[in-house]
């Protein structure tokens, strides 16, 4: 056990060590680094975390995160709005916005069903997603969950969520990855890939 | 360039990605952990940090990291204080009070003389080890710094520093690591650790 010498720099290694992916020997290197920048540059770093926290705001719509109540792309007038993409977090939000392949709205879960971790249904934003189709002018709902069982196992209570709803449910496609060679692609992957063949584009 | 849905998320992430060995995308991923922890655990983390930086103590005598104006080694009277180690930074203290192999007590630099970094003798605790010596008590000064160029410039200084007084000046041992295969070792290290040879201890 790493013994300290100031009770101010064990805390904060204990609590830059919380941090995903930094263990104790990296929250030290960092407690350490933060110690010789300025006052200021600490304040800032530290007023930064905290004001995110406690400001951040999320779309009355879609629940993005947003710093007013209708984030940037509920407001773009030029988006298609009669289709929405439902992802999992802000993460996936960017994700996609970062293909540029997508020009209509999110809505985001806030995570995906979760037995092992304790994630209801009710603990995500499906409700609100029934709600919002059930309002009118959304003629696709796209899934764009992670291709696990809690993936697939949100995607399941989705559907039956939205049925009787005049709204056409897809999902993004599984297959072989751009790039990947056939030899090494695992066996479900292809055996789908197969089956949800599609028309060859020239 | 990444787009981000809310400027409190990419001031927190520009913040964030300031830290050492942190890039953007972690950056992000820490962003988005710590908005989905309660707002009292943000309040504590950036508190931590923030107090550390501002409420840190320096130990008057060897400028080790301590609540205090004095050290819990510099307070321990059990410790042989006839004996300094001089080390980089705070890190090196607790290196070697890691080892279980040292009882005396400690100087801590602040870094070592680095012309490409702009760090002068000045920047560094080396006039208070002079006046530290200069005072009394203190049988033998060793020296315990990276065996790097900065650090061997830094030795050279501290050794002229310190002639006249009448205090043994000693350096860490330089040699093959515990563990290390020869055939693997560089010829500086295997050279001196010829030339350095001791008595063999049965």
């Amino acid at each position: 056990m790493q013994s300290y010498p100031s009770y101010l720099l064990e805390n904060a290694v204990n609590q830059l060590a919380k941090l995903p992916g930094v263990g104790r020997k990296s929250a030290l290197r960092l407690a350490l680094y933060l110690l010789r920048q300025d006052e200021q540059s600490v304040q800032d770093f530290a007023g930064s975390v905290l004001m995110l926290r406690q400001q951040v705001n999320y779309c009355k719509h879609c629940r993005n995160i947003s710093d007013t109540d209708e984030c940037a792309i509920c407001q773009d007038r030029t988006r298609d709005r009669s289709i929405v993409c439902v992802v999992e977090t802000v993460k996936e939000v960017m994700l996609v916005e970062n293909t540029g392949r997508y020009r209509g709205l999110y809505h985001v879960l806030g995570g995906v069903i979760s037995p092992m971790d304790g994630i209801k249904p009710s603990d995500l934003e499906i409700d609100s997603l029934a709600a919002r189709v059930a309002a009118g002018g959304i003629d696709e709902v796209v899934l764009a969950l992670s291709t696990t069982m809690e993936g697939d196992t949100t995607a399941y209570y989705i559907a039956k969520k939205l049925s009787g709803l005049p709204v056409r449910l897809t999902t993004i496609a599984r297959g072989v990855a751009q790039g990947d060679e056939l030899q090494y692609a695992d066996e479900l992957t292809l055996g789908n890939s197969i089956v949800n063949r599609v028309p060859y584009a020239k």
